[in-house]
């Protein structure tokens, strides 16, 4: 919280605004039951110690969270105004970084309980506020890789053709959780057709010889996530088949070598994207190349085209460039990398050849 | 879609902005596999066909969905910026709703790029919009009320004594998905003390003899909510149990029986208080008395002190009033409440006696 406080200043900010969700988690250990229209906030500020405010009935869990002796907590009951309770803990006038999921509702109450107070997202502000891992955040990271890896091993020996997609999908959770994820995020199984639409995850369509099959998998070990994406076939693929796998597979370990400290972390996209631009694929290429990854999948730093800010040992995130042919197959790669002081390092690292299953 | 626009007008609104969560599962029929830091919206104005701007990798998703033909759709790309390519769908000086739990991130990223738009949440402007259930929501919500009676009694069957509160909440969340739960959101179980935390879901704590437990439960059938709350004694209750248990059963009784169309919602609310106040537990009831329900388990119209909207026939939401005894056990009794012409019906119609467990 301290360290948070200090960053916004240099920002220019007031201090920050933490709702339920992962900036609370990772600040005070506080998870409410579950995230809802009554008003939770912390308040941090470069001027005062740090305010949490919950609902009443749900204070007996915010005192009992691991960093409840840094807060000073207060509450509000059902039919009292929460943002007028709020109001007194911030600058009438205050600049603050909020939480990029806090809820608009609370928002647009604080924004009308003190009109001259002004907001930005913390993702704007202050990205890189939970981008460096420390020791045992990347620990936790590479435990996660480690059982997502063992899940692909397994999965590789497990019956594709004839089966459904859901079916393999449960096979890819059933795995996670074995390897001792307690949460299971997703289980993309995109076979044929399906695999090129880069957000399917699975359906009833029944996987048949010489599909290609996109298995994306992830979830949380220990509070922190995993992500991983190999793309198999199922028996003996064809020479198109090989050469687009061929074409990511290259893409994404030329992307992997980019990484070191103090590029921008545009540079891993663009590494990325020239590969499959050069083959001619580069529309069919259309995300991407990464994002970071801890408490939650999905968070800053972004390997996208603008990204200018720079990389810093410590920080973790996914490549996972790929080729999407419409109608017909999908190919993707992705590891987790962190970056080291000498380039960058895996938390996954099976095989990337193109895996045959049956 | 019509009417959401025609209440916004009457509201002097241009519009609705939507984000994924219940409105636009509600409004289209459209759930992005999860909600992201990628911008997902549907605007609605009353001046412009219904549009939904989606990222390009998920719009394979948005076109399949059921409402998919009633909007335009759009995309943007990863590296592009969403805001700017929202902004020309809508007006630059409107004034809309919002969906409350739409990420803070999108908003300020609107406010931004439209310095003379103002927002407003969906459930401060239009509170109302998802409130009144149709006939076929009105039967998804009984028959997940009956699912929940149904686990309540086989509930009574299992063994309390010497299990941990954790394996009551497994058996309750196993017997949810057997009478047809397809999602289970909460299993609270708190025996003796824990019952005094009303937030409180299901811990390590044994389960001993002449313990109250506060049995709390509910997920989505069909995809709408049941939540329903029994509180059961393991063996013979004391004179004390006995006693605060028949002050909450009455209160719940006398506020059901306040429900008819036209009263504000905060008479329900101050049926249910009145009675435990006289009884001499005020302080203890620290919650409100109840909460609407329908695609979420939380939801306007709220049973509290300060609603002044009137109910109509159609509306859902729960009673359950309360007393925690701070360190010793709590009693709720808690039923989904419909209005109908002539009063209240039940969706919840277990019996509401104190009931003994082994």
């Amino acid at each position: 919280m301290e360290r948070a406080v200090r960053d916004a200043a240099e920002e220019g900010l007031d201090g920050l605004l933490v709702t339920p969700g992962p900036d609370l988690l990772w600040l005070t250990g506080y998870r409410p039951t579950a995230i809802t229209e009554r008003l939770t906030l912390l308040v941090l500020r470069r001027d005062a110690d740090p305010q949490l405010l919950v609902p009443t009935l749900e204070r007996p869990d915010a005192e009992s969270a691991a960093g409840a002796e840094a807060v000073t907590i207060s509450d509000w009951r059902d039919g009292d105004d929460a943002y007028a309770t709020a109001a007194p803990l911030l600058l009438s006038d205050g600049v603050y970084a909020v939480s990029d999921s806090a809820w608009a509702m609370h928002l647009l109450g604080l924004q009308k309980e003190l009109p001259d107070s002004r907001y930005s997202s913390i993702t704007e502000r202050l990205p890189m506020l939970r981008a460096v891992k420390d020791a045992d955040e990347l620990a936790r990271l590479q435990a996660a890789g480690a059982a997502a890896d063992a899940t692909f091993h397994e999965i590789l020996k497990v019956p594709f053709a004839g089966r459904k997609e859901t079916e393999v999908a449960a096979d890819l959770a059933r795995l996670l959780r074995e390897f001792g994820h307690e949460q299971v995020d997703f289980t993309v199984v995109g076979s044929g057709p399906n695999g090129a639409n880069p957000h399917h995850e699975a359906g009833d369509r029944t996987i048949a010889a010489v599909d290609m099959v996109v298995l994306d998998f992830g979830g949380l070990m220990h509070g922190y996530g995993s992500d991983t994406t190999r793309t198999v076939c199922v028996g003996e693929p064809t020479a198109e088949m090989r050469d687009v796998h061929e074409i990511v597979r290259v893409a994404q370990q030329t992307a992997f070598e980019t990484v070191r400290p103090g590029i921008a972390c545009e540079e891993v996209d663009r590494a990325a994207r020239r590969v499959i631009t050069e083959a001619g694929y580069g529309d069919q290429f259309i995300h991407r190349t990464g994002h970071g990854i801890g408490m939650t999948t999905h968070e800053p730093p972004y390997m996208v085209e603008g990204e200018k800010r720079l990389t810093v040992p410590g920080m973790c995130f996914s490549i996972e460039p790929g080729i999407y042919l419409a109608g017909r197959f999908g190919v993707r790669i992705e590891d987790i990398v962190t970056v080291t002081a000498d380039g960058g390092r895996r938390f996954n690292d099976t095989d990337r050849a193109l895996a045959t299953v049956h």
